[in-house]
């Protein structure tokens, strides 16, 4: 089994209005799992549900409080379904409390042939095999999950304090799972999380961090991500403001012949 | 009264789990209300509620489904309290199904002074004196609760058919309340939403379209809104993917001395 559908994975039946998710050490950051496979699980419990009909359209995941080692339980509501369209509820619920650790909302939705048109364009990064696989054997357990090359905005810790001048908050990457996995919705997810925060990249240090707010879209349907294979995304990282605490992160991950396949963009909170 | 607190007010105390909010026919689109208000409204049922912390720092809002003309019920729910950031989840619900009509997620947080950048720089606009206003006397009734100045990108039909060349989806223009009102998080809300549909401005023509889910971020503490007033804000309005019956919409929103004050994306529906 992947380590990524191992950390996602879910026990009781699909119909279930409660289920229950584990933590996984091989997705683990400083206090907590990584967020793109806490994401993941939550639009797992939506996609495996019998009532589910559609591609998954928009995500949005909030994380509450920081959510402990083992289990949680995961509470799905199905809050209306349309002809071509549906909107689900998730919380997962930890502790003898049951406090909420995180909700999302996961739109979902039948998408039709027609006019298509795609302003944007991927960015023009070097030939995957031309550039050097990020070092990650001794980062966090989440970290060495991926395969990244960068083109531009490598991580890397300045010699002391704050970077001087300050860097660009621009990374251009290429990004694939370690361990090799045909694309799906729930890895386009983990992987919109996965570009460090941009702050590390700006001040070369990495402060108290923690993503408050995610939200994804998805451009493509699963016929698409499908015939996408396991090759490695194109991605563009950046960042636009940090102010009083709180900082936005937006991505980009585009496909094959540079389609864009996902936007994310995310609020987190900082200590710098 | 200002029409945009006439069109969120909302009846029953400030706590009551279920207040009831109406639509407005000062905010009206084709099929139902602007969603800029809807959202506000939600925002609003959050501000006013007694347990509430912080200021507004992420708001997630679903369209689930056209709202009818007239009351709706306002649920409202704290899903989880830390101490300096609070979880909510809003939902309307109208009819004698009580079926969802729109879910919201609001994320609140106590804003701490600290290190501050702003990477992003706000679009380099003529000074608002020298544009023309946008004539929307004969517009939709919530387009002419607005002030719109364009630089770039003014909203108009081709002569017939899809425009050839197709056009940029960007545009670049001052915002303002129509009746002048001070800044504050429901307007920005709204004014984050009012954006014409990217697909009019690429195509020349307005296909059946409606926004699914929309994402807004605030980068501003309550006092900086207060001091911007009532002076217009520059906006950038962008679209990135329009395929297979869903596009993006971008918005970025900057205040006095390019200020950026909120980030703001959403997918939407279009038949074209």
């Amino acid at each position: 089994m992947h380590p990524l559908d191992e950390a996602t994975a879910l026990a009781g039946a699909p119909g279930d209005p409660v289920r229950r998710g584990r933590t996984s050490d091989a997705y683990w950051t400083f206090i907590g799992p990584f967020g793109g496979t806490s994401a993941a699980t939550a639009l797992r419990a939506v996609l495996e549900h019998p009532d589910r009909d559609g591609d998954p359209l928009a995500v949005t995941v909030n994380f509450c409080a920081p959510i402990e080692r083992g289990e949680y339980a995961v509470h799905v509501r199905r809050a209306r379904a349309n002809r071509s369209s549906q909107h689900w509820q998730v919380e997962f619920r930890q502790g003898a409390s049951e406090d909420a650790v995180l909700t999302a909302s996961i739109v979902t939705a039948v998408r039709r042939e027609g006019w298509n048109h795609q302003p944007a364009r991927a960015p023009a990064l070097p030939p995957f095999d031309t550039l050097p696989a990020f070092d990650n054997r001794s980062s966090l357990s989440w970290v060495a999950q991926y395969g990244l090359r960068f083109a531009e905005g490598i991580p890397s810790p300045s010699e002391e304090g704050n970077a001087e001048p300050l860097r660009s908050p621009r990374s251009l990457l290429w990004i694939q799972d370690g361990v090799p996995r045909p694309l799906d919705f729930l890895s386009l997810l983990a992987m919109s999380d996965a570009f460090f925060g941009r702050i590390f990249q700006v001040i070369g240090r990495i402060p108290p961090f923690g993503t408050v707010s995610m939200t994804t879209h998805f451009h493509a349907a699963a016929d698409e991500l499908a015939a996408h294979g396991d090759a490695p995304l194109a991605a563009l990282a950046d960042a636009r403001v940090f102010h009083r605490s709180f900082c936005d992160q937006s991505a980009e991950l585009y496909g094959a012949g540079g389609q864009l396949l996902a936007t994310s963009t995310q609020i987190a909170y900082f200590r710098a």
